[in-house]
C-alpha cells in the first residue's frame, strides 16, 4: 500500500509500505476514506522532535473496516468507523473515568502511520466507534475531524470547564483552537474571544462562534482579554499551541477560580509555581481522550448540528501529502485533508 | 498592646505595639482570644523569605469584636468571630465564585500582625463569621484552626476533588496536611494515605482518618502510593509543603484523570510542562479561600463533629511566642497556639 514516511525534517515521501494485517485477536484493519496532517506532525517535520529513522506518519483516521481479529465483538467488517490516536480498551478504571488516552493498555495508533491506505487499529472494540450507516462523501471530512482535532478542541473546552453563559478565550488559531471555539459555542459559552492575527482564521473562528477577536499576543493579548472582561479575565481558556508563551498567555488570561484546558503538546514549558499558586487558575490538559466524546461528536456531525470539517482548507490526494505538510508549515493552510 | 514582631530570621520579639483602631468605615477591631504560629511564618523565620524591616507577624485569629466602623452592618461588638488571612468583600464576582482570597478588594489581614492582643480587620462584613454564641474555652482552639489551617486543608481536599469512596494521598504532615486528612474523611474518602515519617504525626493522622501511612519520600513515596492503588495512583492528592520535591511527589502520586489540590506556598517550584501534559493530572491550588468554607466549618466545630484544634500540641502565652517558633522550626511541635 501507499503510505507517508518522514525521512528527515522537511523530507516527506509517499512510498510503498507493507500492508497492515490483523496481528492480535483484538485488532481491526481499516481501509481509510480520508486522513490528514496534524499540527503535531509539524514538530517532527520542523526538526523540533528528532527524526532518527524513517517514520510512518499520521494518527487521524476514518474509514471502513476490512478485517477483524477473532476476539473483536462489536466492530464488524463493512462498518464505517472513527477512532482516536491512542487505542484503548475502554474498560479499565482509567478509561471508565473518561481518560482513555491514559488507558492502562493503550497503544499509539500513530505508530502504524495513519497517512496511508490501510491501518491496523489495536483494541478495536474499545477504540473504534461506528457511524449509523455508510456516510455520504460530504460528511467524511467532519467525521475525520472528530478523530482528533475536534475531539481535542472539545476536550480542551471541557477541561477548561466551559459552561453555559461563560466567557471563553482561545489561545491558538490552528484547527484545534478553531474547533475549541466551536466546542465552546456548543457547550453554551456566551462570549468567545478568539486570539488570532490571520484574517482567514479570524473569519472561520467567527463562523464557528467567536464573538470577539484579539490580535495581540503575550502580555498585549492578556491585557486585551482583561479589558474585555472587566479586568478579571475569562472564566475558561483553551490553550492550543504548547509553548511557554502560549501557556503563560492562557494562564494570565484566566480569572481567579477559572480554568485552563491545555492541549497544545507542551514543548520546553516550565510553569512557575509561585505565579500559578497565586493565580488560582485550575489546569487540566494532555492528550485528549477523544474516545470519551466520539459517540456524541459523531451524533452531532451526523445530525448536521456541527460542521467541523470546514477546518480542512486544503484537500489533496494521499500521494501529494508533501504539499500538505509544506502548506501547513508555511501557514498557508489551516489543515490538509488527504483523500485515499 | 503586646504583639509579635520578627526583627530578623530567628529573632522573634514580643513587644509593645500601637493599639489598632478603626480606620475605614468597613473595619472592625477584635480582641483576640487566641492566635497561632503558621508553617508559612517559618519561611521568614528561617530567612527563606527576606526580612528587611521589623515585621508584625501572624494571620490566624479568632476573638471578640470590640468596635466596628460606621458602615459595618452584620458584625456587632461583643460577637465572637473567626476570619481568614485575606479580608474580602464577599460580594465581587470572584468572591461569589468562591475565591475570596482573590477578591478584587482583598486586603492581607496579616499585615496588621494577628499574633497580638488586638487586630484590625478590614471589610469586616465580608470577612468575619460569627459563632452562634460565645464559645466555651475548649472550642476556641478548633475555631482558631478554622481561620486558616483547617480551611486550607479543606480547600486542598475540595481542590483535589475528594469524593465519597475516593482514595486520597496527603503529602506533608504539618497541621495543614493533617487537617487535609480530616477534610478528606469528612468529604467521604474511603482510603486516606498519609505520607509521614514522624510517629506523633502519624498517630494524629490516623486519628483524623488516615487508613494507611507511607514513610517514603520522593520516588520511594510515589512507588508506595502506586503499590497501594493497583499501580494507578490516588484519585486525589493534597500537597501541603510547597517545594519542588513535594509538588512532583504529589503529581506523580495521582492517577490519570485525578487531581492535586496544592496549598503549600510554592517556593522555587517549576512544573515541567511535558510531564504535566502527559500526566492527565488536574491542578488547583493557591491561598485557600477559607471564607467560602467558614460557615460550614464553624458549624462542624460547634456541633462537635470535628476537633481540628488537636493540631495544637503546644500552648503558650503570647509573650512566649518565640518558644513556639523555635519548637515548630525544630519540628518538636506541629503547631503552637498562643493564648492572649
Amino acid at each position: 500500500m501507499l503510505g507517508v514516511v518522514l525521512h528527515a525534517p522537511g523530507d516527506v515521501r509517499v512510498e510503498q509500505r507493507e500492508d497492515p494485517r490483523v496481528l492480535a485477536p483484538t485488532d481491526a484493519v481499516i481501509r481509510l476514506a480520508a486522513t490528514c496532517v496534524c499540527g503535531s506532525d509539524l514538530w517532527s517535520y520542523r526538526g523540533v522532535n528528532d527524526v532518527t529513522s524513517p517514520t510512518p506518519m499520521g494518527h487521524e483516521y476514518a474509514g471502513v473496516v476490512e478485517e477483524v481479529g477473532d476476539e473483536v465483538r462489536d466492530v464488524k467488517p463493512g462498518q464505517f468507523v472513527v477512532g482516536s490516536f491512542f487505542a484503548s480498551d475502554n474498560t479499565c478504571e482509567i478509561c471508565r473515568s473518561g481518560f482513555q488516552t491514559s488507558c492502562v493498555n493503550r497503544v499509539p495508533v500513530g505508530a502504524g502511520g495513519a497517512q496511508a491506505q490501510y491501518l491496523r487499529v489495536p483494541l478495536a472494540d474499545g477504540t473504534l466507534v461506528a457511524t449509523p450507516e455508510m456516510p455520504s462523501d460530504d460528511l467524511v471530512p467532519s467525521l475525520l475531524a472528530a478523530s482528533d482535532v475536534l475531539g481535542t478542541g472539545w476536550f480542551a473546552a471541557v477541561a477548561a470547564e466551559v459552561r453555559p453563559g461563560a466567557t471563553v478565550a482561545v489561545v491558538g488559531d490552528g484547527a484545534v483552537g478553531l474547533l475549541g471555539v466551536l466546542a465552546a459555542r456548543e457547550l453554551g459559552a456566551e462570549r468567545i474571544i478568539a486570539m488570532s492575527r490571520h484574517e482567514s482564521r479570524q473569519k472561520l473562528a467567527t463562523e464557528f462562534g467567536a464573538t470577539d477577536i484579539v490580535t495581540g499576543r503575550g502580555d498585549e493579548g492578556v491585557a486585551a482579554v482583561k479589558e474585555l472582561t472587566g479586568g478579571l479575565g475569562a472564566h475558561s481558556v483553551i490553550e492550543a499551541v504548547g509553548t511557554q508563551e502560549s501557556m503563560m498567555q492562557a494562564i494570565r488570561s484566566t480569572r481567579a477560580g477559572g480554568a485552563v484546558g491545555y492541549v497544545g503538546v507542551a514543548h520546553d514549558v516550565a510553569l512557575p509555581g509561585e505565579e500559578l499558586f497565586y493565580s488560582h487558575v485550575k489546569l487540566l490538559g494532555g492528550p485528549a481522550p477523544v474516545r470519551r466524546f466520539l459517540p456524541d461528536l459523531i451524533d452531532r456531525v451526523w445530525s448536521g448540528a456541527i460542521d467541523p470539517g470546514r477546518v480542512f482548507d486544503l484537500t489533496l490526494p494521499l500521494d501529494r501529502a508533501a504539499e500538505g505538510y509544506r502548506a501547513m508549515d508555511e501557514r498557508r493552510a489551516i489543515k490538509a485533508l488527504l483523500t485515499v
